[in-house]
């Protein structure tokens, strides 16, 4: 089996990692955060998102976290937007990165952003005229790729309907989100299998969750398919805060642990990024669900 | 990449997960959890070890546990001894299946057993000597055949050696024990290699932990070596409980819950398994590990 010698991280930790926390953090604990990620080699962290701050308080200080930023272009900084009041937002911020996430699922899209399917992806067609228009890169992102708790099986046929027109449409990366951590290792194959011929030489990446254990395991199976770029976050951070042990994102020391007993490289020095992710675990007062970021 | 039809599940709980509990459980307590994991269809549960009451009090009550299994030869009961005194005390019990366990780590040997890997290993001759007179099942296990805490690297031929002379001596199951929670892929690869060739017709099965979030993985990769003979615990139960979060042995739910997904049958129903799961949590006062249990 022949892997890519290299993976590109882009990790989430301050913005779907916190995003869930009921304690709000500060700009300045935020900033403190992005920038020990940043030191330990992060190559890609998504700090912020502009979303209601009404539905998501601790989203709140999206415009000060990215006047906060390191002044480096060596770390793609990306911010998630969910319409175009969202995009709007976004483009009045120097952020260079800018997510635009639509759901694969009809009750998770009518939920998360108000729309349809159909209209959310009409919107993501502005959102995406306005972020080029501005000179911005967009990462187009299909939450529920793999499932979604409401509705259970998701087709591949509506992923690869709605990646084609993302990438019809000029999204600078591709990412397929299994945002309820449905995903198993026959249906990342299959969807990747669906998606891939589309995508060409562009990026397609993958954004797991750990919710029912199989995070890494489909990891595995993604990197056997030739994928190179995952999103993590610190320390597992993520899932719900309320219930201890409730797993979210893929942990980014994890990740790497299994990358490194590859042979595979991300630039990431590991321990650092455990020494943050204790920091914030102390910050939020709980246990996060990953495993190295005690033993590292 | 194709995969064995079905899996058989070692339920190690009873033993190897409750072992490091603080709260000692009674011994009907731990017959209700018995009859409710052979009640959900487990075809092999480990109940008991033969070690000193005064290290580990939670298995001060082997005999009685034992005395108390239900009347079925569908299921195979074990028990884990590490010396001939434990021999000896399991073989004047009815228990049908005895774990014969030695260490491929020096420094884990002495602080398990007082012995030397060899002394162990003369030791554990002799085990078998008197099990098969007894007229028992020996499953014969390597702990500690991935790595050691003590000692980082395990050589594949220490394993390779120790295999070796388990198989010569006739045990009738070889288990592969990553004590640590240390394997990785590329290891899992390379002991199977050694081992597998040596073993022919006998089934060799793997007892993973998931330490360092690597459990699930590590079985996939053993699962397209063809191997169908893997230890789980209900919940994830295991590794030290006075750390909040630190992953004990893989998850019998979170394994079958990927096993289902790859159409692998293992004839248990792992909904029955997490409700004993979430009842043994609440027993325990504390969340498991595993992430279905909540699920199910």
């Amino acid at each position: 089996m022949v892997f890519a010698k290299h993976v590109f991280i882009t990790e989430v930790g301050p913005r779907d990692g916190l995003q869930m926390e009921k304690l709000v953090l500060s700009t300045d604990q935020k900033t403190r955060l992005i920038n020990g990620l940043v030191n330990a080699g992060v190559g890609a962290v998504q700090v912020a998102s502009f979303v209601h701050p009404g539905k998501v308080p601790q989203m709140a200080d999206a415009e000060a976290v990215i006047d906060a930023l390191p002044p480096t272009d060596a770390v793609e900084f990306s911010a998630l937007t969910l319409n175009l009041k969202g995009m709007e937002r976004a483009c009045r911020t120097t952020i260079r990165w800018i997510e635009v996430s639509l759901s694969a699922s009809e009750t998770q899209s009518l939920k998360n952003s108000g729309m349809s399917v159909d209209e959310a992806l009409a919107e993501a067609s502005a959102m995406i005229d306005l972020a080029r228009q501005e000179g911005r890169k967009v990462r187009g992102s299909i939450q529920c790729s793999f499932g979604c708790v409401n509705e259970c099986e998701i087709e591949v046929s509506q992923v690869q309907r709605l990646a084609g027109k993302l990438l019809n449409k000029g999204v600078d990366r591709l990412v397929l989100a299994d945002t309820t951590g449905m995903a198993t290792p026959p249906a990342v194959r299959q969807n990747l299998a669906a998606v891939l011929p589309m995508a060409g030489d562009f990026p397609v990446g993958l954004h797991l969750h750990d919710t029912r254990g199989m995070g890494l395991v489909n990891l595995m199976t993604a990197l056997e398919m030739g994928i190179s770029h995952f999103d993590t976050s610190l320390g597992g951070l993520g899932g719900c805060p309320f219930v201890a042990g409730a797993a979210g994102n893929i942990a980014t020391e994890d990740t790497i642990h299994l990358l490194n007993s590859l042979n595979i490289a991300t630039g990431i020095d590991h321990a650092k990024v455990a020494a943050a992710s204790r920091m914030l675990s102390r910050l939020l007062g709980h246990d996060l669900t990953g495993k190295m970021y005690r033993l590292l």
